[in-house]
């Protein structure tokens, strides 16, 4: 029996045999055209379009976040700009193939040299690509297989379109070779609640048939397992599943502490899913998507709509609302400019508001307003904020215009090295885990080869999310979670014990770790983050909390 | 009267009449071409090859870092692609300038899209075209005004080859409008000694014959001074006049607690001038210059030769080196990929070694048989440590091929977080203020939009300094200081009273840090550092350790 290792996402478990994504397919030939350009064209043409509207209805049929995803790769295959490219590349003599593969590779690298967002994007193109080609080809697009029984999925990663194309029914669960747990990949499968474990780095070795056990709690893949194994695992599944369809109650320690869990939301449509999975509030509500399709900034008007919309759906609850968190990798054009080497460490979130702070004022004045037209209790928070002046700046001009209350997001290693003289001068602090893990690590957390770093599970990253906590509890000020490490049960009940008083996260979590903290006293969460604290890496970490609970249950 | 702000480099003082840097040549008209191309061929081609000379015999005359920058410069002049296509441009009927402007303007674009050391020449090659142009049109080159007078020259920002060449006698001081304390600009004049003020975002304010004084310790400019303020200067610069020309003792305190003052080198030929200014061994030795040339790593042999000759130069003295430093940023063909959104957060230092072990492997057991051949005392150390498993792998493959001596650098957040488990594992520590201070602040040190917060004096960094200092102390481990930070005078004495051991800087800043240690305590350093700590900014920070020094001198 052998086991490979990587980052759980969750901690669903499933076992079954082993399907692999086929390989892309081959770079076509630089041979010259032999059938005349008007036949090579009439054909691509047809593809592009075929292609087009497969995505869309791909797109139509998957709803959500994947709608959007997969109606953008359609409009890649009809843009104008690339369609002439492919067209102009027959004509010089091209293959329709290889001017499709020409013009695409082109239009990615230009893509991934503009960086950030569009980078990212350059990906989804490379899918269309390889569409379009098998479909001139005849043979089927590379994607996911299709089995008549289920199977665990094998893939280096997997592009949008595969994620929102999943059968549920007959994918057990998910392994990637590459990625980290807040990759592309790994966000969907949390959202979707797919069993996933991604930077798997044996992966490749796993050939189609193998049974293996996916343990996304612990991160392991056991190949060919023994029949008791087996057994384990599937009672486990039940336990989880159990889990899943308890009753919903208010986010609570084993000793009734309360932990209040929070929905993370992107959009207004998300908020009835949230309530119906028991979120009791709001603890991350991003605005970026009222401003990402616009060349101006929207009308007071217009955002105090939105907002209103979302604080309706919560009435009596807590709506943390976070401000505008552009920077060049989600590059918006009346606030940014996108030229910098690297966007992570740029002009974002509260720096650019500053440099533009008649944008934050709107903002902020449809905020109050929409607080005046509901019932639910708002709450608003700056990005990317470094330290106690910066926060006193925020504060003031939030008050000003008629916010009740201001706080600011922990993600800068500063703040929180700073967090004594933060807590006192804000009314709560909401930590990102991502950014913090990214920034205290120096590790980019969309880059593949430092995935490992992308853990919040690190001590270093624990140790400044105690100096927030034991601020937050000094200056009686609400410090709370709102990044992927508070869907992580364990880790959940650690960021508890370290001082954390709510957490908020993508809904489909809170089931899981409504179920944990169910589990531990407010004194068995200290005693767990004392283990973490103390520990050298996030693997140990996270096996010293494992100990001690495993210490406690013997 | 008014005053400007900035940030100052080092601290000279200085007076004088502004002159400011004239506006870069406008854009040549793209009307036809009305000369036959042969003639406009034959203009262009004399103007490359003369610029292309005059960039060379300017790098010959500046010798040192910007002899490399000049010639790599008349290079680009002569680049026969650049070349190619200036000929077929205007072969289709363009102008030789817009010709010369469109191809460079092309061949800029495609340098600032590969992104981090290769977009950092697209500023020079711009400066090229500019001569070109200048030479067609038969103008003087923007660049350096001239002045039978000394003068205050304020620029938006300075090109290599106008740093390389700025006539002493005649500059007083330089004013820039953009920069942060770690731009090219900022690097140049401390290792020329140049008073300087970077960042001052009022200097298009100013105006030729204006009369100015430039504090560079207080990061002040003085608008139309009073006779009173000109004759306080002109003291100030009589007495850092004494400082250089005092007698050159080894650092210490003054109450005679010895803080070794070591240089930052980055070339063996640099040790001669270093060791004439007293630097008592070498703080931090950079290598890349070895790696930067070479597709693929150099022989343990070539390696050897070169260390052997840097530790020579430093008989019986501590030499400290750190392990090949490559990232995205400077990549290098055998090591690194350079596709990474992020450099600064990318698969660099010791990750990337890691990544490649074997190249790791070879520079230690150069560096360990160059201990051999030396009488001097080698260190080496790894940068980009993210915690103690890190350093735990790294001092063991160096103990393991003979190296005495192995530490690592602090420059990741993570790092001093962990300082407590580091300290104990590592025979020293050298504190990289540059890139700790960017990952606190979360802000790319390298962007002028984020500079202002590129500055160590925020008490956030200082805090980290503060947790190294005091597990240094605790496990009788040297911590040094090799960033940028070491070379501003109370700076390093706040560093001191953190718990530095040692300070390492860019020889040209020795006598000015050598000056201030001797006036202050081990006590007072102290004092000055809590003071500090206990700061809201980097700008606070500052004030109150000077508002110690003041208190204390009244």
């Amino acid at each position: 029996m052998r086991e490979l290792r990587g980052i759980g996402v969750g901690r669903g478990i499933a076992s079954g045999p082993v399907l692999r994504m086929p390989d892309p397919l081959p770079e076509p030939p630089a041979t010259p055209r032999t059938a005349d350009a008007d036949t090579e064209n009439a054909a691509v043409t047809e593809a592009l379009a075929a292609v087009a509207a497969e995505l869309a209805a791909k797109g139509a049929a998957a709803g959500g976040d994947a709608q959007g995803v997969l109606e953008a790769q359609a409009m890649m295959a009809q843009d104008p700009g690339l369609v002439e490219d492919v067209a102009s590349r027959i004509k010089n003599g091209s293959t329709g193939e290889r001017a499709v593969f020409d013009a695409f590779a082109a239009f990615q690298q230009l893509l991934t040299s503009m960086g950030g967002y569009m980078a990212e994007r350059a990906a989804d193109l490379g899918d269309v690509s390889q569409r379009i080609i098998a479909r001139l080809r005849g043979v089927p697009a590379p994607g996911v297989p299709t089995s008549d029984s289920p199977f665990v999925l094998v893939a280096h990663d997997l592009a949008p379109a595969d994620t929102a194309m999943l059968d549920l029914d007959k994918v057990l669960a998910l392994i990637t070779r590459d990625g980290g747990p807040t990759s592309h990949t790994a966000i969907l499968a949390r959202s979707k609640s797919i069993t996933a474990i991604v930077g798997v780095s044996g992966a490749d070795e796993l050939s189609d048939g193998t049974i293996v056990i996916v343990d996304a709690g612990a991160g392991l893949v056991t190949v060919e397992p023994t029949s008791a194994e087996i057994a384990s695992a599937e009672t486990r599944t039940a336990e989880l599943k159990a889990i899943v369809n308890a009753p919903i109650t208010d986010g609570a320690l084993a000793d009734g502490t309360r932990v209040p869990l929070l929905a993370n939301l992107g959009s207004p449509k998300d908020a009835a899913a949230a309530v119906e999975l028991g979120a009791e509030g709001v603890g991350l509500f991003r605005t970026e998507f009222l401003f990402l399709d616009s060349t101006t900034a929207p009308t007071i008007e217009q955002q105090q709509a939105d907002y209103t919309a979302v604080l309706q759906a919560f009435p009596g609850k807590k709506v943390v609302v976070r401000c505008l968190d552009a920077g060049a990798d989600k590059p918006l054009s009346f606030l940014n400019d996108a030229e910098e080497e690297n966007p992570a460490l740029g002009l974002r979130g509260l720096r650019a508001l500053r440099a533009n702070e008649q944008i934050l004022r709107d903002q902020l004045t449809a905020l109050a307003r929409a607080q005046e037209d509901s019932n639910a209790e708002l709450w608003v928070m700056a990005p990317m904020v470094s330290d106690v002046e910066e926060t006193e700046y925020f504060v003031a001009i939030a008050r000003e215009l008629g916010v009740k209350v201001a706080g600011v997001m922990a993600e800068i290693p500063a703040l929180a090295l700073m967090a004594d003289q933060v807590a006192a001068a804000s009314d709560f602090v909401s930590i990102g885990t991502n950014d913090l893990t990214q920034y205290t690590m120096a590790a980019d957390r969309m880059l593949g080869s430092v995935a490992a770093y992308q853990d919040a599970w690190h001590p270093a990253v624990l140790r400044l999310v105690k100096m927030l906590g034991d601020a937050g509890r000094a200056n009686n000020t609400p410090v709370g979670v709102c990044g992927e490490a508070a869907a992580d049960p364990l880790l959940a009940v650690v960021l508890v014990g370290l001082g954390a008083t709510s957490l908020s996260m993508t809904p489909a979590a809170l089931a899981d770790v409504r179920a944990e903290l169910l589990l531990h006293t407010r004194e068995e969460a200290a005693a767990l983050a004392e283990a973490a604290l103390g520990s050298r890496t996030a693997m140990d970490a996270r096996d010293a909390a494992r100990a001690v609970v495993s210490a406690r249950s013997h």
